[in-house]
């Protein structure tokens, strides 16, 4: 059949003159295999730890109803969500977190899931940003949460994991920076600054990004000048993690139960041999607004630059948009991309091409089912091969087999079940001829 | 704080009297952990045998311009896509399948891309569909292609993966029934009914479902009663595949490129002693135009009834959209939201609650530290484990322990690194005290 005769061409009403070009959107991306082989074994390794310690996946829809994702205000968040009326008239949004999706998923499910529970949810998001210094409108987020325990343990369990997860993919040493959104608000009420606290840590957050004097400058607008050197003062880090807490506890007005949540989190620190991996960084107090205790950021020491590659905290109202149960909770979530650049920086990706071993050569077309015989030997016993489907020359399959990442070629005989096979090794250039598929299998695991 | 003054419940605008009902759109699904869990299962163990065959993984954006998604026309396609104009004014829409952007990306890549290509890609795709029938609106296609060989051995080693996939996933017996749509259009072209060809095959793929007199009527009112006649007797299955193709290849005016095709697939199918999976079955034409050689479908001998798990088909056209080269490939789709119901109806599915074998219980919250440093030595010999934050009753935490799927519960003494510990068998309720943690571990390793 001719192009322009192939049905999907005239339903498509295609020309030969008219090719649409293919380009995805701006701020999207495909995954050729090598990306997306390390991409997977990167979400594999991150997986197998979230696995260890108890959590459980779950999925919810990429669609949304609006009104779930965004609630019924409008706000900075709106303008970048992908928004459109459905085919049933209904006002729809793709999802831009997965913490929204979570909160609703637990005031709908709340009464099936074993409390505390503990989810990881590894999957897309989308949000319409600009794609100036190479964000994506396209990207990956890996949350982890434990709702339904307000407790030390909960908190701690969720650092801990940032730090075994993070050295179990190789980012190396990294410093994970700690507050407490509750004492920097005990503070704030103590100088009379409460009922501006969003906006006042809005502008903390910032801190690094603007710098000290327009941080100062935003602060004197908020509060005036006194309290405005007043939270800088605060926000100053005061040395190791304990002469730190001493001062915000000070500063706070002295102990109360967020000073002794810091305190007991320090020393889990200490009793898991970890105390060398966390700071207490009065000016970390993350952008979300619906943080309500500890938070937190992670910044490798080998790459601080690149930012905070897992960030989080405690919150205690998740779900209140969708239920009258208050349910607390304490999360975090890995921005893979941005850890997956982190690697590559380092050095630390393998680059692998493919899955295979080697590769079965074709001599002759009409041989390709004792190919696959041979090859289903082989896989049998766990060795993932190839079987090549086209006579070409073999130094070209040779080649080939080298692209796709193979150690080896298994070369068969006439007759391919029967006669005896040559083995080439790819890596040093050299052939063992003679051999039975046995024999073949023996040097094979061998150089697995 | 209080919810009213909790800075998101702000933003957001609601208030303790306007909770937003938590509910999912119609044709979209949470998944749970336990389905989530045997989900993820099925996967790896699909993935695992894609790469055993060399087969590797890429990814695509789930929104592409509309224009790649459905060409410059309209069909049915159209209407069941979820499609808007985004905030640059771009006509988008959400991937509907997994083959368009294929056709896409191999038009972008090639030159990057080694040939014969061999790639799978196991994602969500979108359909506005009538969610009657329990049809969903998002749901995930394992799709399986080689392209850039138009060779039987690339057409047989897709029928051989779907074999081997499915049975090493425990789907059972099955049979998997190939025809040719080439060999069709010859004989078509020999009784003059070439130009009907689209609309024949599309009649003749309804069969099952529309019955044999209405399929004749059809045929009737395209090609009149003779030729209608002469098609119903060719779609007829005529014995064994042997027979089945010699009757077939009559029909098409004798022996042809295509007949020899099905001819040296069948030999492959006794060379790798997989002939008893295959049938020959002239009536399946697939619904899809753009195939247009050998086509299959999937059928498991325990459950005819849920019809087809795995289809497909060769077609030499697919990226002519994008691009002037040819290029020819074979592939197929495993729905797995169908293959899972199947693995259900059949018993196949495991029903994990979790990865965990235990949990460490809580006796004293402020030992948290140290309950998670005896966990940790365990997860170091790679013995998944919980510690449970909260110091519930031991019975409260032995029945939660149960829940998420736990085997057994340790009991840490007062000094939980140093006292001796008690190792709580749930599944024969029996307690071992007095352990060593090395001694309780040598246990866990025993049960695991």
């Amino acid at each position: 059949m001719s192009l322009q005769k192939n049905p999907l061409w005239r339903i498509l009403g295609g020309t030969m003159a008219n090719l649409i070009e293919p380009k995805v959107l701006k701020g999207f991306r495909d995954f050729l295999p090598e990306a997306e082989i390390e991409r997977r074994a990167l979400i594999a390794r991150i997986e197998a730890q979230f696995r260890l310690y108890g959590f459980v996946p779950i999925d919810t829809p990429v669609l949304e109803y609006t009104e779930i994702l965004l609630g019924k205000g409008g706000g900075e968040t709106e303008k970048q969500v992908y928004r459109f009326i459905d085919h049933g008239g209904r006002d729809v949004a793709m999802r831009f977190d997965l913490t929204v999706p979570f909160a609703r998923f637990l005031a709908e499910h709340r009464q099936e899931l074993p409390m505390p529970f503990k989810r990881y949810h590894i999957a897309k998001v989308w949000r319409g940003e600009n794609t100036q210094r190479g964000r994506y409108r396209e990207f990956t987020q890996c949350d982890f949460d434990i709702v339904g325990s307000d407790t030390a343990a909960a908190d701690f369990e969720i650092l801990l994991i940032i730090r075994n997860t993070l050295s179990a993919i190789g980012a190396g040493d990294l410093c994970i920076q700690v507050n407490h959104r509750g004492l920097f608000n005990r503070f704030l009420d103590r100088i009379h600054a409460l009922d501006q606290s969003a906006a006042i840590l809005r502008v903390v957050d910032k801190l690094a990004k603007a710098g000290a004097a327009a941080t100062r400058e935003s602060l004197e607008r908020l509060v005036g000048g006194e309290r405005a050197g007043a939270v800088l003062s605060y926000i100053e880090t005061k040395g190791s993690f304990e002469e730190t807490l001493a001062a915000l506890t000070q500063a706070a007005g002295g102990s109360c139960f967020e000073s002794e949540r810091l305190r007991q989190l320090r020393r889990f620190m200490y009793d898991t041999g970890t105390a060398a991996s966390f700071a207490l960084n009065p000016s970390i107090t993350r952008g979300l607004d619906y943080y309500t205790g500890v938070v937190y950021e992670t910044f490798l020491r080998d790459l601080p630059g690149i930012g905070s590659v897992c960030s989080g905290g405690r919150y205690d109202h998740l779900a209140a948009l969708y239920s009258r149960e208050a349910l607390p909770g304490v999360g975090s979530s890995i921005g893979l991309d941005r850890l997956i650049a982190a690697l590559e920086s380092l050095g630390k990706i393998a680059g692998a091409k493919g899955y295979i071993q080697g590769v079965i050569a074709c001599l002759q077309e009409e041989d390709g089912g004792a190919y696959q015989a041979l090859a289903e030997q082989l896989r049998a016993q766990g060795i993932a091969c190839e079987v090549f489907s086209e006579a070409e020359k073999l130094t070209r399959q040779f080649m080939l087999a080298e692209k796709k990442g193979a150690r080896w070629v298994l070369i068969p005989g006439k007759k391919p079940l029967e006669s005896p096979l040559t083995l080439r090794d790819l890596a040093r250039r050299q052939d063992r001829t003679g051999l039975t598929l046995a024999e073949a299998a023996a040097l094979l695991r061998e150089w697995a």
